[in-house]
């Protein structure tokens, strides 16, 4: 299956606004959990139906619902009937190939990008898509499956009577966002580690397992590249936007934000062109290692060339060949062959050529 | 025939307005079907004259007049003056070498693009030229012959008592560029996936098929690229225009258009340097490999230099040779030879050459 | 004489507006052709003397010079003078090296631009520098030389009662660029069939004529990128103009005309790249073919190499070696080098080095 | 420890506002010194605590604190609170990897910059980083360790009855930022000058050691880059903002600042263009080296191949070999070797070989 | 010392508008020439000291002031006082590294951009700058050393009663810019012609001499560059300014000066792509001599390979030899050998390696 574009046959010439899951199933049964708070109260609880949820969207508080698993178009239908979500958001949310984007609706903000984590192994990026809606005093978020990426942030709604408790959803949305965009920089900095020490490796020991991990380096980056490069257009949009569920306090920490975007977006540049650059140096150390071996072995052939000359020479069965005859020919011979060979030698040596 | 420009030499001179047919003719007979549909009506039918069309550019029902086959001046110009489509766009709808765009007029919009398809052998791009012209209550599009891209849209009209019946031709309009874009990633989806399989095959097999079959999706790529790019900055006008033809109630939609054009687009330039990576990486796997065999090889011929050599020596007919003499001589040197092997192999072994 | 950039000594250091010819002379004498047209009347002939059209410029005709040969300061100064046109744009009508532009007065567009033609052996381009001057009801166009590429629009104002004989001297200067464009396009069709015909040649014939064409192919694409590139941009700021000389009406076949300075400046684009990648697959070709010729040519010899090495063996004079009494010593030999060479090739044939 | 890209483990999941200190720890014990000057006082001293600035923060004279060392949060917080910088800048202070950014709000500018310096070896920039704080009359700025780049700024302050001690804080801020943009041509000259002489070594002794160099030059100068780029972006922000904080009459030094940034950036550009080029010709150099090497080799070898055919076909013992009689056989075919051996000699030597 | 970024260590830590002299003294002691005129008078000297100018300040003349040699402070100091130039543009006139610009004052404009020229030996360009201070009725030009790049318009001032004498200062200053766009051109021009010529010499006779040259053009095109590209942004601002002391009806002359301003820009930009381009070919044609110089020894090496090995074989020592018996056993083999020979060949031809 194409990794770098997903597959949508099913969606194809369906209207738009079907609820067609677009993915792997990664969970076996969707779950919702409701997290409901204020300056005082705290309510946590994971719950079957969203009916329940009708008295969190008409009360002051703020209500963070968090959907794990996205492969029920039924569950997906009632949440989206409970908190008004467009159609096509809906669909949005369940293809999880989109493109990271961020909509705005008078009402409501859109946002869906991806999580990055990075495998065991450290050679493979794995990408969840998580998107978020900011309506009222409403945050819905979707994950493809559960993580604890987030739990920082219930950790300091939960122990902390801090800044969290006491702001509303779009800080509450830009704390998720925070995390996000920590983990982008997490992720580049464990491949940043291994990348800067190629350098070292390339010159001493240019293996081919070398090229592969720099290849493999290569298409993550590029992975990355395409999760990070709109997340930045989103940040830069969120603290650009004049939209009233964005309180104008919130601004400074947005700008923050896409700080660290842009901090993310030219680390990713700078690791991409570091990785080029040890390609290259890698092509060169093995080329210049295989021109040493190829040097040497040629001027060890060339130091022969005479000397099997000579040897075939006085091989040769002529009835007459006087030096055949000499009391220490062989002997001369031998000498004189000693000789040639050190005369080449010590000419290779001069030409810089050993 | 150059592909990438088709000839024009029969315009060539002629006024502007001329209707020319640009391209090889695909049908033997233009072909026009009218779907005419509101929320309770719907008639289709193969008509064989226009003038059966009055009714349609009176009444508040949407017409969708499809043409099949643009060679016929005659049936363009009697199209053309039914629904009074200026010279100018008749001319860009014939010239099926014509670059994709979108044109308005106060009462009409024109958009001409290309759809893209992949022959059996999954090694060429087929392009046909798709143009639309919204006015009024009606939408006319041309092909250069019947294809059933659009199936699902008329299913959908035929079916549904859904949105599609509801709306008017701007929504249709919507439908089909959707399915334009769908086709688009379809088609770069079937590539691309061959494309990303491409990764192992260059390492483990580099062959000249290989090599041969990069090149030919580059340059379909590349073919691909032309069609793109500008039907996503027609996406980008139509989502942006303010003419009266296009409710504003699809703007969300259209601007979903624009989410798929972007995604198509990235797709496009994502597998562009991924084949690029790929051409880089197969020559340095033919060049590893030739280096690998020259460098057994001659690895294999230096060891036998001095063995050569020695034999050579003893091979002469000096008078006084006193190895020659010597009982054992010939197994001494036999011993000798080996251990000058075994020697520079494991010379070779400890300068990591083998 | 450096052909990308036209020697300019002759102007160095004169004052502006100093009518020095910079170019080639290619016609004896300059000649004057005028054609004065309305719907009704029609005038063409060879003028000698510029005062002849003082009726021209008072009347509510459109009249059309055209000036064939520019190097006769006399002559263009009365021009000149005849038609109001200030001193700068003299220059750069006579200056054959000037950048295409076009500059706008209140009364007066100026357009200077390259018309392209290739030689008959179809390796190089010939450039030939177009001014036209739009001044009230007149038109007046510089040629070096007199061509025909004019003469269809000639046709039309001669045999037909069309829209050009109604349209003024704007729809003039419109026809005229549409020609110009469209031998653009035709050049670059030309060469793009050459071009497209590489894609098979370079990979079955990889010959240095080839190489040669290729890279002569990609020296006149960029000198025909010089003319276009700068031509487009006349294109577009001619159909966004707000100058009453041009009227209004004539903006959609302007809109035409960027539409092809567009498709004209992307089809150079696109036979660039493809003349890069031709470029590329030629070296590819070249290498793979020699390293096949060295592998092959490696690898016999390789196979030689024991066997010269016993036959040396054997022809060694010890005294006593006992291989040498055997019966069939040399047949047992004989056989033994063949099983060698034969087992080589089996090893060879596994590690898939032929 | 990946050094283009900090780690910032300790803060991630953190409220923002905490002031976890990321970097190396470089003094002891944070020194806090404040500069207090207008035309005619002049105040300077190492202070202990914060309290003792109350007297500055109202007064009409020239505050200056500058401290170093920012690893104490307790001294930082104190710092903080007296000056009422917003938690998220200092935030930003102590977060030593961050991204050179400017930050504008009503009563206050903060800049945070990298100020480079090239260590003993000239093989390795180290980077401080510098947070400038520019709030009432007051400048606080923040260093990791102490340093003496702004010692000619003191100088200027002590000694001169000069412009500095006329003007406010933003003067002084542009004297600060003025030395630093000094710093980064001088560190780049010094670079500069040891890359331009690259290009004589590069074609007179392609040795591996000034390949390592050059990679090295190449690695330092994309960490400078990183460090000029967003310090330009600060100068032309600073240069027009207009925040009430800068004077008016400051505006030509701050354009004066500008100049200098955007040379600096085109000056770490053109010498990267000249480290690729470098690494080009070096690579050239290197296999014409080796060109040359395999070329005399390849020809001394095959000189003596029919030579030693020759020799190796006389050796053979037919019964019947005829020459092997002659009497002169022998120097007869010695000489047709040395004829043959400079036949080829001259053949080579005709088509340019040797 | 750094050609691309001159030394300015003596300036480092002093405050602006310090009059330092950077770069190196060229002549003894400045000389100040001041040319007065209008339509009737004119007056041409050299003076000692600026004093004598204070007529020419309130007089109706243009004034143009020319300095030759920067490196006194007092004189400039006393030049600066007099026409009341800001300290910080005289610092940036005496610092000799400094990048071209324009900077526009509501009462003065000052230019300071490079001259360029090219010495003898036409592979080096010298470069030297010329600053402009536009005001009032003066212009004051500065330069390190005389030259006569300015004689002809010193002679139009002189013998014409044209356009120039009629003409303020802003006209005289185009007319300068106008001479040193000229000698950019000029300058390109010479490279050119010998750029253009490498085309066939890197074909036939690639010798290292030749790669030096094309380096030594690319470095120089680099340097031209950087004096070109700031020049033309100059020329676009100061056609675009709408600063009082340029004359509106200086605009159309300064509009051309911005056509070669692009022409210049356009002119590099061409033969750098057309070096790189060069320097491709060149590698491929060395690589392709050698190419064919090894293939040429390889097949020469591989046909003897089988002729030796025949010769060693019938040199061996075995009893039991049945050919070495037969009476014309040595011509038959001899025959052998030579059939071997032609068959290699002919496979070889075949096979299209010769």
């Amino acid at each position: 299956m194409a990794r770098f574009l997903k597959k949508n046959d099913m969606t194809a010439g369906k209207p738009p606004g079907s609820l067609i899951f677009v993915g792997q199933q990664k969970v076996t049964e969707p779950r919702l959990r409701i997290i409901d708070y204020d300056e005082e109260t705290l309510r946590d609880e994971i719950i079957r139906d969203v009916d329940v949820l009708a008295p969190c969207l008409t009360s002051r508080t703020t209500s963070w619902l968090n959907v794990d698993g996205l492969h029920e178009p039924e569950v997906m239908g009632r949440v989206g009937a409970a908190f008004s979500i467009p159609e096509l958001i809906l669909e949005d949310i369940v293809n999880t190939g989109h493109r990271p984007k961020m909509d705005e609706y008078p009402n409501l903000i859109f946002i869906t990008l991806k999580m990055l984590s990075i495998n065991e192994d450290r050679d493979r990026i794995i990408s969840e898509q998580l998107s978020c809606v900011l309506t009222g005093r409403c945050l819905i978020t979707f994950q493809e499956q559960p993580g604890d990426v987030f739990e920082p942030v219930r950790d300091r709604i939960r122990h902390q009577s801090g800044r969290l408790r006491r702001r509303g959803p779009d800080y509450l949305l830009y704390a998720l966002l925070d995390r996000v965009f920590e983990n982008y920089l997490k992720v580049i900095e464990i491949m940043g580690e291994r990348i800067e020490a190629f350098d070292e490796e390339v010159l001493d020991d240019p293996s081919p397992e070398l090229l592969e991990e720099i290849n493999t380096y290569r298409r993550e980056m590029a992975f990355i590249r395409r999760a990070v490069r709109p997340a930045r257009e989103i940040a830069l949009k969120l603290a650009r936007t004049e939209n009233e569920l964005v309180a104008e306090e919130i601004t400074p920490y947005l700008r923050d934000l896409t700080d660290m975007a842009e901090q993310t977006a030219e680390a990713v540049e700078t690791y991409r062109e570091m990785l080029n650059d040890h390609l290259n140096s890698y092509n060169m150390a093995v080329s210049n290692r295989l021109n040493d071996v190829m040097k040497f072995l040629t001027i060890f052939a060339t130091i022969f060339i005479p000397l099997s000359f000579l040897a075939g020479l006085y091989g040769m069965n002529f009835d007459f060949m006087p030096e055949l005859k000499f009391r220490y020919g062989y002997f001369v011979l031998l000498g004189g062959m000693g000789a040639v060979a050190v005369g080449m030698l010590l000419y290779f040596k001069k030409r810089k050529w050993i």
